[in-house]
């Protein structure tokens, strides 16, 4: 990759599998690491611990944890008194975009990011989205990133002074859940660090039958691999 | 307008000169009004009692204060151990992107009201951004607001269920500091509630010699009137 030594990428981390992963190629690819962590009122907070996990055990230059309280406006299962949809283990995932969704969460998490790429002069940040093998959220889509990344483009002191040529980099974005697993085991990743599950109980184990944790399981089983994760709860 | 009587309309809400103007042009239009103030740490938190008495003012159907804390990311002067600059009432703008330009402000600003918006099922939000007597930060530009607009239109449920056609409102972009005024008087804006200083006194008072006091002193000079909230000081 053509990136200097010293280029410095914002890496959005909420501590699942996709976004570890997504920091384990940024620092592959020689990235001095800032990663970034949104507390948003999500009912999963256990979440933040685990994205603390990551950050430590990659030794970031940095980690940040900032809070948005995406409660004032509800609207989603993660952040609001509407149930959390769960299954067995071996349904599908249901089409259609789920309850689970959180209005503008991507938007809003990339706008950060933006805003921590511009004072750090960096100009890549990461996001771990995922468009085959995920929930059918609008903001995951290949569109959606484009779009956000001609717009931040125009957004900002650095980028209108020809200092910041942002790019946005999905390197999941076409990838199964079985291929990002292999691609983090292949890259390093201890994936028993990493929490995924919306309603962990309150030590943090994965409830085993929302969205997430299902995704989740078929992705460790279409690799043929135990999670360790839920091994370790 | 073509609006109907329960169309709701989220209105971004700092308590100065520009946004209570906004507030009345999307009042005056027959909307429902949702007003969002972010408290982003910034240095003039005096800023946000001027929304609270705006808001009230103008009997907003509801008015939220988010904060989100950009001092984590730092890099302005409203925000982080950056002298805010200051000059004689006299003297000019300087031309260039001034320290007080806050990195992605906007962007993450416009965010937080798409998710509002969507969970209101509004399809309107206002900003009163100004490209002519303004600050010369990026993001008050027309062509960052259609950017937005175009990838806000692919960012949200409501948007991909074709239940959502997201407007951008920038009443003001085109305007002067003196037309903004006038047809804020024209509304029955009483400008004695507002603030738009960057570095208050303790008790709120204006400096006068920050560039949104100079601003808003050429605004009122122009439109031969006095500044109620200078005479209330």
């Amino acid at each position: 990759m053509r990136i200097s030594e010293h280029s410095r990428a914002v890496v959005l981390l909420s501590g699942g599998v996709d976004s570890t992963t997504t920091l384990a190629i940024a620092r592959d690819a020689g990235y001095r690491l800032y990663a970034l962590t949104i507390q948003y009122g999500q009912r999963h907070a256990a979440e933040i611990a685990a994205a603390e996990r990551v950050a430590r055990a990659f030794r970031v230059d940095r980690h940040l944890t900032v809070p948005v309280d995406l409660r004032a406006f509800g609207g989603s299962a993660l952040t609001d008194d509407i149930p959390v949809p769960h299954g067995k283990p071996s349904d599908p995932i249901p089409p259609g975009i789920p309850t689970t969704y959180v209005p503008a969460r991507n938007t809003i998490f990339l706008s950060l990011a933006l805003a921590w790429a511009e004072v750090l002069e960096s100009e890549d940040v990461f996001i771990g989205v995922n468009a085959l093998d995920y929930s059918g959220y609008p903001d995951c889509r290949p569109e959606f990133i484009e779009a956000f990344e001609r717009m931040a483009r125009l957004a900002t002191r650095a980028g209108v002074e020809g200092k910041q040529n942002l790019t946005i980099h999905t390197p999941l974005i076409a990838l199964s859940k079985r291929e990002i697993i292999q691609r983090g085991l292949d890259l390093g990743v201890d994936y028993g660090m990493t929490l995924s599950c919306y309603e962990p109980s309150r030590t943090g184990a994965p409830c085993g039958t929302c969205d997430a944790c299902r995704l989740r399981a078929k992705g460790f089983a279409e690799a043929g691999i135990r999670d360790p994760a839920v091994r370790a709860a």
